[in-house]
């Protein structure tokens, strides 16, 4: 019998084999701790190359929820809130990590798990004009994911639209990029990483999801953006003793276009999948460019095909079908998709 | 010319190699996320098994000053403090973690880093005395570090007096175990894991210090001590993605008496390191039986040998002395003992 | 000419004559401070009288903001957030209070103000039945306002519905009685006291907006429901020295039915002011039987009438016209009721 | 047989009398909330005169624990923390209000209550020497009260020291004047309103217990300190409705010289009874020269004092005996200290 084939998410491997190489090469060196070690700073330098960021702060944390807390932490006042898509990671499945930070998130419509610059500037301005607004929480910065939590791309034009409307409102424009690699591979994109430092006051290049065992990679463009960062870290509970397991891991990341690379391999592989989604007539909940696949299956064929290929649950729809998330990675084979195509 | 000797810390090298094999290879293989793996699985059924505490419940964290601050914020009331020496990593070294979670850090004094029972029963016995308690914070739980800050122990005895105190007061006794391995690896402890596991209410098993890339696995040996505990993880930024690469980790600390031998390693190291200093005249500041030296040496000493030998500063005495602190670890090999005692 | 007059709302003036007039009758005596005094204690067993609940813990807050943080917080556990109407007061003109004190308020649909059983119940299942239910926040407890801050009201049955609702889901429901008094008084009401006190777990009769300077009465219909619950309100900064200044106010209020006259007074006056609005031709945002009357007026009209009449602004309408809001209370005269029909 | 006379606190009555004439002359007039009404606005004014700071910015709130809370968070960024004497009423009774809005109250030795310049120096300085001070809670303000919880008094001389430490090291002076009539009424007192204005960055005149019914007066003598203040005030639930009853009562206060009045009665009253201590051979635990007196008395003393005076308990000595505390207030007439003395 051939063994199940994983397509549930993107972090059920351990890390690609480059950077446990990198890990087992570095291993017994002795290093400074909390990010101070050479890997961290070569990384580091990588990161701001890539950018085109010469003086961008790059801080390492370890996931997703807790970079989130700290970089909102860091940039809000205390009067002040994020505002976030009402489907934003933020606003549904971080436990209330930002508001045990004391800090409200502000959800506002979007689309496809989108902002729009308008629904920012709506957002902003009714705030402006509210005469009670001292009795309200501020707008004080914004979060968007990219790609989004639907798996969604905002194009460079959105982005820059999205940007101006925060500078023009004198508040920090923060990303989540997660999944920053798998956007960064899209054919489609056309918002390098040039442009989200240009375009983002904070963001955070994300390693749990595109290849490492863990880590985050936080950047502030502008330095001095965040004072006493490395403190808000610790204070989080979120800065690495052995700082250079999250360095070690960037500094392989960020060497000879790796998290190009994988980002591309997980592309290629959800593009031939959704291809052949179509070619069979599957139905597809939404057609997002990026690594995830959201198809529409009825019950019946929920169930068989669950039994030969884990597969994320999605939601129910409300005809009786279910929406199932399919998810491509580093670690999908030319084999995996083969075989994944065989069975659909 | 020679290397340097690294004496600076415990967390200056990668993993014990038997870790990262392990890491290696298991590292293709597919598995749930969030700790929901069967190495984690496996992982906690071994800690049980250290316990000898069938029914604890054990979660895999990633860093110290994290762990506390998910732990004392899980076990603590609104009305409730957590009671510390004064000397106590929660009270100096977490960059006020424990305050960001809302909560009182109560210091009391301490004798070499560590708590008396008296000490404790005398806090808790003022507060039910106090007229005004109501307006103030109650002592709702005691933290107490085994090695303490000053890498000494308790005893067995001390623990089931200090045990004895919150059980009396109906308040949880929790244990920082950032360096556990060496505490239970000193031929003079005589508190091992079941009985840490029977007179605390929680506590956790230090991995990064002691030979992990990263990792703390809390225990609460009684079941269903801190309800919801996964969410309060989650909230704190403390839940892994990949949970495997901490459970891996503690399956192999707790294969083969790997956490055992590890703690040997770095205590015989250090009794030797200890006995050289004794015998070429050296002053020790605190004799403290576990990983951690510090030796009392003139300026002009501290400079020449800070030469050879990368070691932490630990404090300035008012003679104008400084004491410096060397740790040992899984790391150090009798090869280094040797030069560091030839130079000396 | 004629003075203005004043609709604006009703905490424009001091407090009612009788109160003020216990305030200065008591002023020199000597009395024990924070609530401990004997008039406080009066206040409370005359407010477990009227709720018919004897066993009730009563406590004395300043504010409405304040007394909802500290309730909500007191009810709270870590992992859970509070269930809300999106347009409910914690959701919108708190500041966020709430989420300064650590807590999600979850926001779910409304309609007039006002959450169904069907919704909360909605609120609670979703949560049951999300597979990542733990990387979420539990509805933890429910909050409505009655009257609600459109000025409905909930009636009997739909209140006895959404605490059946959450006492089989286990958690508290929560009352912001704010202008508790002119729900009372409105002859549509069927929820008396008594009813409240059985149906919800907590709940505050306002003061500060029924006449009196400032204070809320929290009731805990259950004794025991929120340990320590005076550390809490002192600790949010909530408890008054002179306690005993709400303690008189509120013994003033339930001394010969006074907070039920005040409740009539401003019913009285809203019911003729809806009428003459109705008769006079004037279309109503939203017809609630409270004491607050949402009128719309085209831009001239409303600014013609703020000359004569202190309203609130309540919002634009997308044709151009404006919804400003009157409020009636103890210290409106049949006399203003007459001038400002005469000036409509 | 005589009534039983009053020396418990500074908080026993009601109001002073010409305070609550005001309150009960402006009763029916129409004012806007929130502190926008033209007594607040008085009274802002005429206290900007007092402090000879005409651009300070002002605001009332309701009670000290809630005004320390308020205006610390405010001034604090999330990696500071407030240096107080460990004696200070925000480390010790004040039920962990700081902590819970996030902040570690870094505490430091005291004598007689106070700080001095040198120790706030001392620990400045030693967060700036320490390699590891990125891990620790940076002193980001100063708190100091005057009079101190013990009654005593820092010298003009004292205070411009502690503050030009303050502003060389850049971090604000905070002065809890909870007391603050008693200080400026002792005639050995030289730092007046207007230096404490130039002296710190923010301090409120104490209301509560200095003769109004509630309300305490922030003022920070440079404008625009702190930020959205309102907001923060709001968020913490210490935003009066009737905004005007703090506003009415501190127009009262610093009208026709009231508060120094009130000191002054104070005063005179415990200047009396101190010396008909001495003269009758009592001990005192400490001469503090305000409204507080500190009487040591045997056991037996004790109790038979204590069923003729209401005073207040303070502390248990080791030989046994006990100290009793007894306050003044401009509640305190001459008859009560002759018929104290008489007792005595």
């Amino acid at each position: 019998m051939p063994d199940k084939l994983y397509f549930a998410s993107d972090y059920m491997e351990g890390a690609h084999p480059a950077i446990l190489n990198r890990l087992v090469q570095t291993n017994m060196e002795h290093t400074a701790g909390y990010g101070l070690d050479p890997y961290s700073e070569a990384a580091r330098e990588k990161i701001r190359a890539a950018c085109q960021a010469p003086e961008a702060d790059v801080f390492f944390l370890v996931g997703g929820t807790q970079t989130n807390a700290t970089v909102i932490d860091a940039l809000l006042r205390p009067w002040q809130g994020v505002v976030a898509a009402e489907t934003g990671h933020i606003a549904t499945h971080e436990a209330g990590a930002i508001e045990f930070g004391g800090h409200k998130v502000l959800t506002v419509p979007q689309i496809d798990g989108k902002l729009s610059a308008e629904t920012v500037a709506r957002c902003v301005e009714a705030w402006k004009q509210d005469d009670n607004r001292e009795h309200t929480v501020m707008p004080g910065m914004v979060y968007i994911s990219q790609p989004t939590e639907y798996g969604t791309l905002y194009s460079l034009a959105e982005l820059e639209a999205i940007s101006a409307v925060c500078r023009d409102a004198g508040i920090p424009l923060y990303m989540d990029g997660a999944r920053l690699a798998y956007a960064l591979a899209t054919p489609a994109n056309d918002a390098a990483l040039p442009d989200i430092a240009r375009l983002c006051d904070a963001f955070y290049i994300g390693g749990t999801k595109c290849g490492a065992l863990l880590g985050e990679a936080v950047v502030f463009p502008k330095r001095g953006t965040a004072p006493h960062f490395f403190t808000i870290v610790k204070q989080h509970g979120a800065l690495l003793a052995k700082g250079r397991v999250a360095g070690i891991q960037f500094d392989a990341l960020f060497t000879d276009g790796l998290y190009d690379a994988i980002g591309r391999t997980a592309i290629a592989a959800a593009d031939r999948i959704r291809a052949a989604l179509a070619e069979k007539g599957y139905e597809q909940a939404l057609v997002a460019p990026t690594n995830q696949i959201f198809v529409i299956l009825d019950p019946e064929k929920a169930k068989a095909l669950s039994g030969k290929v884990d597969m994320g649950f999605w939601e129910n729809l409300p005809d009786g079908r279910v929406v199932m998330r399919l998810a491509t990675s580093w670690a999908t084979t030319g084999g995996d998709v083969d075989r994944l195509i065989g069975v659909l």
